[in-house]
């Protein structure tokens, strides 16, 4: 273990930090001066930009149902080259480094394309760090049972990466990206959007869910279980990102803490209304019964209760990508007698308000729905959850629904707000 | 064992057949018919034509002096996708096959960058053989004692197949390349040059040693020394390549056979004169240990016998590639008195007649010399071996030094001789 003084930290760098030579060599520096601050450091790294998407294409052009042991081979090799190109540079650089593979280490993975990390052992690591080494390690691979290369699905780099620092009981996981951390909203939307110091995992998760695509959703829940620290910060700005921690820890940084951490937005949500269904028990049941049994997630639901005797209506929203496929499942239910018309419309955008703040305060929602509603914004639907308030609107008002909320909930950056005034 | 009526396989595929998924379902249909043939088969793949070069070039870029170690972690990616590829080719054509890499099966390698094949279990492969199924292994890769990916050495895939037909048992090596098989001359010169049915290892090896880079020469000397049945032919056209085999079975081959087997051409030499050496006991030692020393490799060498007092004259021959390395080690020589002056000439060409017929016959060098001195084409070295005679000419008299001796010895197709007279 490092002395008092010293930190024990993962470090992992994403594709388009990898991507290429200049880019690997600034991660490298990156990398050494965090060692040189008396750090110890492990490294993970992703593919380089594209290399995946390349390797996986090639997968589909060899056989339409490709073998997952073979796909896990060819797609592997991405991170196990940059692993190789970023140990070299930092030999280059004098830093004593070398890249262990993920059937090396050992990662155990549960299984082919999509495995889960089942077991890392810190042993080889532990040595690695008793000899003020540094260990790069190719992210989102591991090794079966049966010792074969495995992959951890798209993404899954920063799984791997929180699954070491929890394995070799690291002080922290820092993750480097392309964006600078976890910001209120949308800069592209709001210009007065905020960089957050902190945030809880299950605020992270949440702003996730809804669109906020910083990390990798499996990689929040396992930092989450074991109460790691992760931060999220850029490779190509030297400075602070946002940390995301348990609630014990967000205290730290509650000084200017609201109820409200982020407005966030998601355009992935289609809108299917069913009218006409039997005023009977069950009815809905029947509806999302097939549709749960397809795998197809059913978020936003209505249902405006029916006069005695008369038939109902039913609106819910699917991932857009899982549309096509509702549509069929229902429509075998139609023929049924389940339901008499089915309507669907994708130009809809659910915006979210997330933070943990909101949970011991019910006015949230009345705010949003207040602050919409003002602007003339129709709510189509709503979901809450306990940290969460979100709203369907059309997807024109997008950019209006996210500002207004951002403004309401005291977001704005104060200071940028008074380099406008001057 | 396969049964009296089935062969055992090992069937190779160069770059250029493995450049692209069509290419790659091509290579599948190959072994595909080889194994409905009635034989057990397994296949070693090289990288997609192009990728180690790109892979070598990211790792001279990331360092100047890279680790060898992370070398071969990058720059064995190559066969790694290009066998899982494979792999998943043949199974969706309904084949049972699936990819081992060299860790896994496994090769043990000597070293990095280069290192040997040291031993190779052909325990797993047997398995494989037994269940009906095809083992596909990336080729030029193997694992070090220490359990680390290792390489070996540009063109190792060749070398790769041999060793895992020898540690197979199997009754031959088939390595598929972007040519037809070994020709008596290069063809381009030579429109009548004839593909060869069968030649021996030695002849393999001085072909390869002059210039016909058809296969690494590491794979022919293993070969040679295991008396593994190796053949050569074209991924591309469905026809026999050339045979290469001992002594011992080339008699069956022998029908048609001359003294001469063919005629190479090399253009990898300079030529390198120091006047003025001191005509004393221990000059010429004087001169070529510095440059073994340096691992310049010299061939050819004339010594002008002097005068009795007299100073005296050296003529010899290096690798093109060594020739600035070897002015820089005779120039301290030459301070030191060893010599009195230096001149070096690039534009030659070592051409040269192989055949192991001429082992028992002196005649073929005093042919060659008539045969070269009746077009006016003065020779500047000679070297020969057993079963090889090598002349250095002016490199404008290529194509006619290799063509009056093609058709001197004997070589020319007397069908596209016929061909051409109708």
């Amino acid at each position: 273990m490092p002395s008092a003084s010293e930190k024990r930290i993962v470090m992992k760098f994403g594709g388009t930090s990898m991507a290429g030579i200049e880019r690997i060599r600034h991660v490298a520096e990156r990398v050494r001066a965090e060692a040189n601050a008396g750090n110890q450091v492990a490294v993970v790294v992703s593919a380089m930009a594209g290399e995946t998407d390349r390797l996986v294409q090639l997968c589909k052009e060899a056989a339409a149902l490709y073998d997952p042991r073979e796909y896990d081979v060819v797609v592997a090799s991405g991170e196990q080259v940059t692993s190789g190109l970023l140990a070299m540079t930092l030999q280059g650089m004098g830093v004593n480094a070398r890249s262990y593979m993920g059937w090396q280490l050992p990662i155990r993975a549960s299984g082919h394309s999509a495995g889960l990390i089942d077991h890392i052992d810190a042993e080889v690591l532990e040595g690695v760090f008793a000899q003020g080494g540094i260990a790069v390690i190719p992210g989102f691979q591991g090794v079966t049972e049966a010792g074969d290369v495995a992959t951890l699905g798209r993404g899954g780099s920063d799984t791997s990466a929180v699954a070491l620092a929890v394995a070799a009981k690291a002080d922290r996981c820092d993750i480097y990206t392309d964006v600078e951390g976890v910001f209120t909203t949308d800069p592209r939307i709001v210009p007065r959007a905020r960089k957050l110091e902190a945030v809880t995992y299950e605020e992270m998760l949440e702003l996730a869910s809804v669109g906020a695509k910083v990390l990798q959703t499996r990689s929040v829940g396992l930092a989450m279980r074991y109460n790691m620290p992760l931060q999220v910060l850029s490779s190509f700005e030297d400075k602070p990102g946002t940390l995301i921690v348990g609630d014990d820890k967000i205290e730290e940084f509650n000084m200017e803490r609201v109820l409200v951490t982020g407005i966030a937005h998601d355009k992935n949500e289609a809108l299917v209304t069913l009218t006409g269904l039997p005023d009977k028990p069950g009815t809905v049941a029947a509806i999302f019964g097939p549709l749960a049994a397809a795998n197809i997630n059913v978020d936003m639901i209505i249902q405006a209760a029916p006069r005695e005797g008369e038939k109902s209506e039913l609106t819910f929203t699917v991932p857009k990508g899982s549309l096509a496929q509702a549509v069929a499942e229902l429509d075998k239910l139609k023929d049924n007698g389940g339901f008499e018309s089915m309507t669907t419309g994708t130009n809809v955008v659910k915006v979210s308000a997330v933070g943990v703040g909101m949970r011991s305060n019910a006015g949230i929602a009345a705010q949003m729905f207040h602050t919409l509603a003002e602007r003339g914004i129709n709510i189509r639907a709503i979901s809450t959850s306990e940290i969460k308030v979100s709203v369907l609107v059309a997807e024109e008002y997008t950019e209006l629904a996210v500002r207004v909320l951002h403004t309401a909930f005291g977001l704005d950056d104060k200071e940028a707000n008074a380099g406008a005034a001057a």
